[in-house]
């Protein structure tokens, strides 16, 4: 099927607007992007007068299925959110409420322009068969932890898992959804696991997901533990050998960076999760001018507590102006960057993240007809500063819309929130 | 007319829920809150199933016409931002440009479920015309400046404005609409002026709007100039014999709490703006622990880019936990406390701010069913950290339903596009 969408403006790979521009998809793929009307004939026109045409977002850090725990212990300090509102709740989870926490941050980020999402969960089978129905992108992982420092390799259940996760999603054969390699964490990890692993994932291939540095108790504690951070501990055991997304990212050092661009580890932005956990803040300027690629992420809904990036990518535009008492540190496109281009190449997906001729036609639309959108002097800056979720208007992937005018059409919200409650009437 | 909201959730004063609630509205005052349907006879019955009604909201510092300035200059340090970004586009308004700019602000405001709010700008007159026209609620000020330190109090054509406004608007004699002296900031003013002009607002009675201690710069340039900060300055001219609201306050020192505390000064933290432009952080915990009343504001959309004071609430909420790296800083109830009943109280109305018999129906209802507010384990969670300004769906103010649906029944959205139009014709 080939369709038309006409008389759009269209945010370009550098960032610049055309106005009242025609682009062409074929399949699901962008066959043509300008000013002029195709020469070609297209089965199907859609007129998207007044609205912007922008890559869809990619969501580069999140845990899907925990919008299940929204707002549960908001005001606890960290170790007791972990311990008696997170993992009580988590040790009862099946994969029936897995697949339903994950349906709802699915249609979340849908209605807010994003295409494409990593995430790290377990039962995650689940999350897999959502995100098949949906017709959403995502990298998943089933993470690996060893949480004893005695347990063999052998003995750890969760490598068994993440292998076969891996074999399974591979054999689906589906372009839209491929399986990472997932280590939960340094902390969470011990050496003799980890090494055997990273011989082991070398040997089949793949990216890494995994969490560095969050916290600087963790930061810390590694170095203590290892006599260095954790960047060195992944590092030295051979993890960086495949392409990484490390996600937080907020206490690495100077020295941390160095590693980080020589192995062109892909570094994961969560404002919000970061903040509202007491994090700290990822030191963005130093990871770019370091010449690290930044991507963007919401973190899971129990610490953020929703799934839009946009807000994200607000914080990420003004946050670290005023961390730094500089108002030019963090400019609109850097911020696009991040949630386009960047999250596409941290997964893999070379032929994503722009609306160029060649690329998946995965896309957002938002109608610029709102009183927060006008005058539209700078519109990078209206995306960045302005905009909110509700007015992404279309969110389409691989050419076919999953979303539109307030409408999941993969997804169906009233069974959702059936499933909802009766996952809520187990759990709670 | 007396009209029940029917079958609703209502947030209560005390911050808990109460569920399948109703709310009976006479004329302009809520009469009635509670469990059980009302014995008394409503002439109209709304149903409010799946809603929760909220205190509306309270935005106590902005400069709505600037949505007209919106994303302009975005990447400059803040002096260029100023001086060529905004002041030559400021000189050129025209009272049908400011009238445009904060009908922009109105619609935003009310979308996002603020009922009142606390002004300052030129041409104040034409923002005075469209808030009587809008039904909302403001306390607005045309400030006083006194740039050039030989200016004298007979010279300075903007205090004979600022009373001349002051008049007009209590001639009005309409409660939603009250008129506050302003005063710019201590680095726009002279001694000479400011004293004088205390003395004179004392006689006259009223509250006072102005900026305190915004960034690093004009802080420390005040010690150099005066050899006290802006606060003691100030409290020193005798402006803090009115109540005052100070914004920003991003950079006041623990001496100057002393002063906030002792005068009763409602301060008002601005995080957006703060950050975006790099002024740094308010020290809100600080505040709160000196028992100084704490409001929040959106600053104009300039430095913002928009009025959503939702998302300044999130901020709010999670940026002082990042900043201080301890997640039990800032408690949900304490953000809608500033948003709603702090700042009623710093305008001086004190029958506002809250759902309870005897107060003002003026009041948000946010739809809950939405993917990202499900499950609802914790409804201030969800109403500082995952609520957008899209949930809300009706905002009232005084009894009367102003914006419901997407729609605003007081303000012609087509005829503001059109006049804005001609303004940024004539402007740009």
């Amino acid at each position: 099927m080939k369709l038309l969408l006409s008389h759009a403006s269209i945010l370009t790979e550098d960032w610049s607007v055309i106005s009242d521009g025609f682009l062409g998809i074929d399949g699901d793929t962008i066959c043509y992007v300008g000013t002029e009307r195709p020469q070609e004939a297209f089965e199907r026109e859609k007129d998207m007068r007044g609205k912007l045409l922008i890559p869809g977002l990619y969501n580069l850090h999140s845990h899907t299925p925990m919008s299940l725990l929204r707002g549960l212990g908001s005001d606890l300090p960290l170790d007791r959110w972990l311990n008696e509102a997170m993992f009580p709740v988590e040790a009862r989870l099946i994969p029936e409420d897995v697949a339903v926490g994950t349906r709802l941050s699915l249609m979340e980020m849908l209605a807010s322009g994003v295409v494409s999402f990593t995430d790290m969960y377990d039962r995650t089978w689940a999350t897999m068969q959502e995100v098949l129905d949906s017709g959403m992108k995502a990298n998943l992982c089933r993470p690996v932890m060893a949480m004893n420092p005695a347990e063999t390799y052998e003995d750890n259940f969760r490598v068994e898992e993440a292998f076969r996760f891996v074999k399974d999603v591979r054999a689906l054969n589906n372009s839209r959804i491929r399986a990472d390699f997932g280590i939960h964490a340094e902390y969470t990890s011990n050496d003799a696991v980890i090494g055997r692993f990273a011989g082991d994932m070398k040997d089949l291939g793949g990216r890494v997901h995994l969490h560095l540095s969050e916290t600087r108790k963790e930061h810390e504690e590694c170095k203590q533990r290892h006599g260095k951070t954790p960047a060195r501990w992944f590092y030295d055991l051979g993890v960086m050998d495949l392409p990484v997304i490390a996600a937080h990212c907020v206490w690495v050092e100077d020295s941390d960076l160095t590693l980080l661009k020589e192995k062109d580890v892909s570094c994961v932005h969560n404002p919000t999760s970061n903040m509202k956990l007491g994090s700290g803040y990822m030191p963005v300027k130093k990871l770019m001018d370091a010449g690290i690629r930044v991507c963007i992420g919401t973190d899971g809904s129990a610490s953020n507590n929703n799934q839009n990036l946009l807000e994200e990518m607000h914080l990420a535009a003004v946050l670290h102006n005023g961390y730094t008492n500089d108002p030019t540190i963090m400019k609109p496109f850097e911020v696009l960057t991040m949630a386009t281009k960047n999250g596409a190449e941290a997964q893999g997906r070379t032929d994503c993240g722009r609306l160029s001729v060649g690329c998946k036609a995965d896309l957002a639309a938002i109608d610029m007809d709102r009183p927060h959108l006008i005058p539209a002097h700078d519109i990078p800056a209206l995306l960045t500063y302005a905009v909110q979720a509700s007015d992404v208007v279309m969110t389409m992937v691989d050419g076919a819309i999953l979303y539109e005018n307030g409408l999941f059409l993969t997804i169906d919200y009233e069974r959702a929130k059936f499933d909802l409650q009766a996952a809520i009437k187990r759990l709670f």
